[in-house]
């Protein structure tokens, strides 16, 4: 499998990896994100190393590109404590992890690595959907509830969601308790955001925090969703002002979108990523 | 077939009747809409009861899904006979109906049962096509010229249009003629609409008048439409300011985007008009 | 629109016409055949005009291609007249008339004009699906019945048909009754098949009557159909030992098979067939 | 959800009743099986009741579709145990279970209710894939497992396999040395296949022993497969020789296939199945 | 093949020509351009001859259709000769050519044509991609290297580059070395744009400066693109201020876009960049 | 890029070595075979290595697989020398080169390198499609054309054609004149060809040869080709029988097949001819 574009072979020079997480099982609606991350190396070559956004090139960056972890299909719990090994190993290493899932329950296996790792680990979270159910149809390990389980982990106040426009009546509830603080729809919230400084910000982007038009190659698309540029504005502020010591992005099914252009987005924004998270 | 998700079983309770009209004969481009209301009610369950745009759930108001009428496939005259008998016996059981297309045409099936039962009717039309053609090769009976043929029924300044961006010259003059009042692009004039207080309204929505990047399941696309933003936006603002007696959706053509996320947005469309129609 | 490859320019010197109908008005599953003559003509480019199967050449033979005929979405009655002109005209000028549908109700056009003007006419049929029904959802003009509406002009014996694999439980009463002579499945009694000598034969080719593997351009497929090896076969047979006046072929459409390749076979077998209508 | 085209609403009455399991956890290539049933329920109103194949009609059987299980995503031990459950609630009340898949590993489960009520149970099974490996990247219960779970349960010489065209090199051997008797890539030896008088025969088939070029609506295709009148006549053959007592069709992912044929082929022969298991 | 709508067939009255250079040969990603042309037109008779952005109508200005040239697959140089041969042909007639792509090189041909009659050429470029790369893989004539080859011609200050949002690290250097003036990104600056007057000015859009979800017809798509709106009012501008002595619309791939709204989008382009070239 | 499944790293010991060549530039109808090579690697991990045709597995057998040559899009002269400078380079080393197209005009670089080394090198070549026209459109180095260029080097009675059923008039003149043997449609013929023994043979396949139900990612399909166990039949007699020094698979447009069989197909024939190559 191809690395991505402008990843050194070099695992020691490397200051971050990235790792794919190809896993799918608990998807309820249209599965295929196992083939995401392939997707994302494969394409790269269509896009350059070269950023015009931010006048920097990933050929000056040192990162590695583990490929994709070997996850059991069908075993959740042990495909979980695969991806924390990984994200584990990486902490221990003095390098950045950044997981390209596969479904979001993919987020879980990283974040309890860094929480352990991070006593006072933040989450910033995009994504069109709460994921804060306590259970889905039984299931407490499941893309819908990975964020319950993170602030299992977590607690309150630790976890900002951005740019949600789906839930149910009992999620918006616990958003209103105060468990976690949700701007829905959008991102104007997020000049305002503020931490103890430098805390450790774990961040998780479900690229279906896109809208639909751009984006279709994702499995539960929900309509009014984020532009290519706020969402690449949002992220490259939240690299500026924050301490990210890891970060995902999840949910590109490349099979849904034939004409290509979601993994291509995702490309770029991987690069955009990258470029904002070690600025020259 | 399923209902739609949050519909009740019983027709005595409910305050409004969803039905379906799979009719595409007149279709002139790309036909496919005959599939659109059996899409709306298989995806639903991809989509949440509750709306966070207006924090209320469908399990809280009591509606029917009829399903689809069993239209005659070539024969135009009849199908609209089914339809406006469909309509006049839900208006008369003194429910609101709410019919899901199918080709624009339909649209006149229903306006017809409720011109009939308000004879001040006013209709609100959303579309990128005018729809005011005389005739459309030597028919009349066209979606081509669906308005055109609702003006016949109402007489001048009962349509008011938003987002057309096209139609030939004769139907431009038309409207420059004062018959019909276009808002051509946009909804810019919705906040300046003003009616005698609680004329009854037929809203007609085309799901063409979103930009075909977001909707592409249909069957003529022009570029330059609303963002579904927009359109939501100016639709609950009608159900807030008029008297809505009955609504449609139509020429959603769920074949013609196998990305899926047109039929995903008109179910969630449907979902916030039910609930802007009937506020807690 | 593009003439269809070897055609001349000249309607004088042609023996054969070929013309669309591209109507789909009673399609009562996936609709899209009025696009199918528009496909035969713009992809035929990608074929030569030689035939290794007879080692003959269109470019030797004079038929014109008129193009489609305008045909007004929705009214069928007048659809079905336009074509039955067209035919009548083509064989007032002493030529054959070529019918590319359009659903397989077109047929019923041409075999009026075939009918009157050749008492004696006989039809031969391939299909996957008898239509033979009297009547479809109350409408008896429908691609469904076309072949009864044939059946109730020509009478009984005069209808042979080859290749039905779908019909109801009176459809197939209807055969065994000896209205019209039937081989299921399979085209292996074609060489016993005879007539008075020189009977005129209009001949029909609904397309869905091959494999959906080899064919899957069509609206309702149904698995276990012909290879094109034996549609060709039995084809050539057909030109070579019966008087043909007529023929059409139906039920492409182009859409349903982004693969192209049912546009591809349509275009070669059409090829083939007015090589076999005028050997040298 | 729509019931299967001729089902009967009385679970009392019912001689037979169809399930599905929408399950794809452990699907290793391309998922989207999950959504196979629901897919044979909507499109079987394309088909007729009416077999010419058999002559007969599905409406003179009285067979009740129980709709789909609901399965946990994910969690593939209780998926199991609740397709267990409802397959022996159906032996129970002295019904045959007719499972829809799904991946192939559902047949487990019924497949375990079959062997507890009949100890000297047989397994025919029609299949491109072996489907015997000891494990598959460590997980057993998977699809690629499931004919060796089944052979866990039942031993030796109780499972007959046809159509296999691919596995490793171990499976091969395991056939070799006699555990399960295996045709590969063909049904010629079928006519010669012989029980003891009246034992109890489950019958699975992974629709993926079909060519792919007649089926190409599942996950992992293999070229050379079997014609569906080859299937059609083997499975025909085994109804009217054995005592088949439940069957299953799996492997339908229907997303895969855009053309819809895999499906439609899946409908038409589960009438052809269920004519066949219950002949006048 | 059709002629575009609302053209005439006489080359003499005609005041613009538009032809198709069917050319992807250096295509270095997704092919497919070369069908862009008989996409245009055969989609074409989907939209209306009248504008109700520039009120006016197709069917009041001369233009001729010449169709596409025949250009040797894999012969470029060849290729982009025939091309300035025609440029050249039109623009001695004392029209206006109108050139459709085919892949971006095909520019070049039309530019050269345009250099030597107007000596003072100024060219306006929209694009995503900066196509500034003094080679491609060791070839100077590439799609990718196309505008640095309009350079080679021009000199600096020559070349006015909107939208670009992609490209190498030397590529940015080149323009900040002031050879040619970008605005990355967007087309804000275009009202401050100014030349000496009445300067001749060739347009050339590549139309992947559009978004992907409005466009994603394309070979090499890059998120964060115009809207179909901002295109149209910059285009409505520079035939409004400029003189515009010729124009192209590239980089249509119609097979990459099942839905068509990219060819649909292309068609109403150029009627109104035809009608905005000529306004009454 | 991922090698083939079952290569080895090692260069050294390999006994034949697979390279790809993703050239389309002649392409006349749809491209899309440059990305032929890289799709038959990335989805090889779908098969097995053991195969139950030959009993034996690509794990026992040495190839390397040197990955695509970077060819320069547009510039066919130097595209075809680096083709026959891999393929010398691998005959100097004493492997077998596999050559993975592309369009078939590759196999003029690989034949040039093979003349050259064998004199008396024969051809066997496996194709819809004569391609043995002298020029297309003027251009000689053309797809349509390669082997009449094969034929230029190896002169009379040096090829022999198989499964051809397209071409012109000129061409069948060409093969009755005797300049090559083909025989038409099908492989029946193939037990009857001798050479003197062991003259060296480079088998070419153009997987059109195969029916497009079969193999519909290609970009010019011809209804009426070969079945896969055909072909698979006659390339193992063929590599049994004569002494195959070198072989190419072509035109796989693996886009233009989004069910992905036609890789599949593509990734299993290539096992089946490495293990024929080098039976144990």
């Amino acid at each position: 499998m191809s690395a991505f574009i402008g990843a050194t072979p070099d695992w020691d020079e490397a200051k971050a990896v990235i790792f794919g997480a190809p896993c799918d099982s608990t998807t309820s609606f249209r599965p295929g994100t196992r083939f995401g991350p392939a997707a994302v190396r494969s394409e790269a070559f269509g896009i350059e190393t070269y950023s015009p956004y931010q006048d920097c090139d990933l050929e000056d960056i040192s990162f590695f590109d583990a490929g994709d972890l070997e996850l059991p299909f069908g075993d959740v719990p042990r495909a979980l404590e695969t991806i924390e090994s990984m994200a584990a190993r990486i902490f221990d290493a003095g390098k950045m992890p950044i997981l390209l899932g596969g479904e979001h329950l993919v987020t879980l296996g990283a974040v309890r690595a860094a929480a352990r790792r991070y006593p006072d680990l933040r989450i910033i979270h995009f994504d069109a959907h709460a994921d804060l159910r306590e259970d889905y149809l039984g299931v407490k390990h499941s893309h819908a509830c990975v964020m319950r389980r993170c602030h299992d982990i977590l607690g309150d106040g630790r976890i900002w969601q951005f740019g949600i426009r789906s839930g149910t009546r009992e999620e918006f509830a616990f958003m209103r308790a105060g468990h976690v603080v949700t701007e829905p729809f959008s991102v104007k919230t997020l000049p305002s955001l503020s931490f103890p400084g430098g805390a450790p910000v774990y961040l998780t982007v479900d690229l279906d925090v896109l809208d639909p038009s751009e984006f279709p190659g994702t499995g539960t698309q929900e309509a009014g969703g984020l532009r290519f540029a706020e969402l690449l504005g949002a992220l490259t502020e939240i690299f500026a002002r924050f301490n990210v010591i890891a970060f995902d992005n999840v949910e590109l099914a490349p099979a849904l979108d034939p004409s290509g252009r979601s993994t291509a987005l995702a490309c770029k924004l991987l690069r955009e990523e990258i470029l904002a998270a070690f600025p020259n």
